[in-house]
């Protein structure tokens, strides 16, 4: 596995931080998740099974669970042990946060001073709104990617996932992993920190809605399933329901005219010219729906792929899961979750030729690895006992 | 900076391909973007200011570019003697075409052992839709995304934001990044590949709607702004517009309350849990709304965000590009071009303590590198020269 040996304390909850470090985990990192006595809060949402939940599930396989009560002077104390032998902790407290817990740089120098520090938060670790409330709808917002998504002449819109929240989680598993590559070399004293917000993740992605209002001060709209620069281009109704179709330049709309036997309209003086065709898509689509309404969407879905038109289903999720080729790429996964049973979950999307990623263990109950964890990290067994004698630290075991 | 030293060979073009090779670059990574003898189509794409597109700017920043007529056979050649010397390939051709190139795994083998070879496509590299041709907006249809972004009660919707291409762009910097960890160490003899979709990649995201429908069969709906499983949330109009508003929980809920004078609220039957406040949007809405009318979104924003409740403004592009946080976080910055002028492009989303990203290089014109790769991979001056006048090479200065 690409990050085996890599050891990462994950002090996140929720889903932008643990779906940062179940990437890691993925890639074979030994994530170790230091959890309140209480619990990530995901444990109590979603939908359970065998008094598990799936959405919890979903975001912590491959990692070990620690509950600690970091409030308690000893608790905090073997946080600080753990912390001394890790490469990695990663946070998404609202910043200042770890200071006020007593971890700022300097503690965490003195410790271990190769450590990477990842702070993930809504907004940055500095600037004006460093210290407002965060979420992910809000970053939706602030980013300028709801006033892209939407409906034509509709309002902004959100997206249906907390598309900040994983985003986010995508870039701080590449800062953390970028940081990791040639590090036996660049070895260096003094804690290194990445921090990633939410809405410069988000800002990132405005592609060419930002780089032509800030080329030309053209304002991006919303233009629903139509495409901005292209036409035809969007859904279209079929005998039996609708497909996504994107003939995204010339050579592309004069294959579909082919396989449509409609290849008359290249001469059509109204729309001969892609400019042409996005001033009037309602009489594009005039033409076009009654010649797919037809045919079943299959059909049409075949035909314009052998001719290499990008054609395809609008999945719902229940289709996707059902889907021969999401099945074929086990884009859905079982995982053996002992007394919770089998765990349907989502599978993993970088499919590597050597040591590719896998389930190593299921999402983990509460404090099922706190004794493991502090063994391994030097504790003796006694002081492990008396650990969570005084509630300290929590295992499943003892509570079970 | 992370990647430093780190050699890739990019044969991608548009976006998911430029995006992954741009943010590797960012990180230090030497990237040679190898270009047809017409370049990227993205330099003719988009809104130009002095002959040169922002839209391409905007994602081949931190490169180097060569010219190559990969069709001849000796044009071919000097791609395998640049191969022979990088740690990495990227490419975004349909499954196959790298073989019908003569890039096979064991060409590529012969000519380097150690390269990691990361291949970007729409559906994966096998399974039934493998040769299909593939696009962003098929991409948010197959994988269940637009099936939850939309309006309720409205259609399924893609994003106006070619999310498919931004986040495999992601995935596959990651893989490629986690691959590079540990690398001197655990040298193999032999090609790596690592296979990413934007199916699966988007699929990947598909979060609670994915584990809730897997775990119980709660099929996924279109929520609109409004949360699926907490209310009230959403958009709500103001005095002089409307803000985003995300009482997470009962708790923030009770702040909103306070925050509006308005805790009789917590008796009130009709809404006195989260589910009955579901069940009853529309009343929520008509108790509300009337207060926020009552004044201005920033009078809300900063009361909300004193109080601890997650509320901020829905910014559209232009609005972005002026807000105080984004600018402070530097999310717009301008790099200077040479002749094209400065270009104003988005900024890093990885804020590094220690040798952060940093512009080294402004977007090459095409084959702006040519001479200077092939002279550092080994080719005498006077071979460029011939391989420039028969025009299997391209250099920006001849066609000047």
């Amino acid at each position: 596995m690409s990050l085996q040996g890599v050891k990462i304390i994950d002090l996140t909850r929720i889903i932008a931080g643990p779906f940062c470090t179940q990437l890691l985990a993925d890639l074979g990192a030994d994530v170790i998740k230091v959890e309140t006595p209480s619990g990530d809060p995901l444990r109590a949402q979603g939908e359970k099974v065998n008094d598990f939940s799936w959405y919890y599930a979903g975001y912590n396989r491959n990692k070990k669970s620690v509950a600690l009560n970091m409030r308690d002077r000893d608790g905090m104390a073997v946080l600080k042990r753990l912390l001394a032998t890790a490469d990695v902790l990663v946070e998404n407290f609202r910043p200042g946060v770890l200071d006020k817990m007593g971890l700022t740089l300097e503690v965490l120098n003195d410790l271990n001073p190769n450590l990477i520090v990842c702070s993930i938060s809504g907004f940055g670790a500095d600037g004006p709104y460093a210290q407002r409330p965060a979420f992910d709808f809000i970053a939706q917002a602030l980013s300028g990617f709801m006033s892209v998504n939407g409906e034509a002449g509709g309002a902004p819109l959100r997206s249906g996932l907390p598309i900040s929240d994983l985003v986010v989680g995508l870039y701080s598993a590449l800062a953390i992993s970028s940081r990791l590559v040639g590090r036996d070399t660049n070895a260096k004293s003094g804690v290194q920190t990445v921090d990633v917000a939410l809405t410069d993740s988000m800002i990132s992605l405005l592609s060419f809605q930002a780089a032509n209002y800030l080329a030309a001060g053209v304002e991006p709209v919303r233009s629903g399933n139509e495409h901005q620069l292209v036409a035809p281009y969007g859904v279209f109704d079929t005998a039996d329901g609708a497909i996504a179709l994107a003939p995204s330049n010339d050579g592309v709309y004069r294959k579909l005219l082919a396989v449509l036997d409609m290849e008359h309209l290249l001469e059509d003086e109204r729309i001969d010219t892609n400019e042409k065709r996005m001033k009037d898509r309602a009489l594009m689509r005039e033409i076009l729906e009654p010649v797919f309404k037809s045919k079943g969407s299959y059909h049409w879905i075949q035909t314009m792929n052998a001719a290499g038109v990008p054609a395809g289903p609008i999945l719902s999720v229940p289709e996707v899961f059902a889907d021969p080729q999401v099945r074929h790429r086990e884009m859905v996964m079982p995982v053996d979750h002992g007394d919770h049973g089998t765990v349907q979950m989502l599978g993993f999307p970088m499919k590597f030729s050597e040591n590719p990623c896998e389930v190593r263990h299921p999402a983990p109950d509460l404090g099922e690895h706190s004794a493991d964890v502090l063994h391994e990290a030097g504790f003796e067994l006694d002081e492990i006992s008396e650990l969570i004698e005084r509630g300290v630290v929590r295992t499943n075991e003892i509570t079970a």
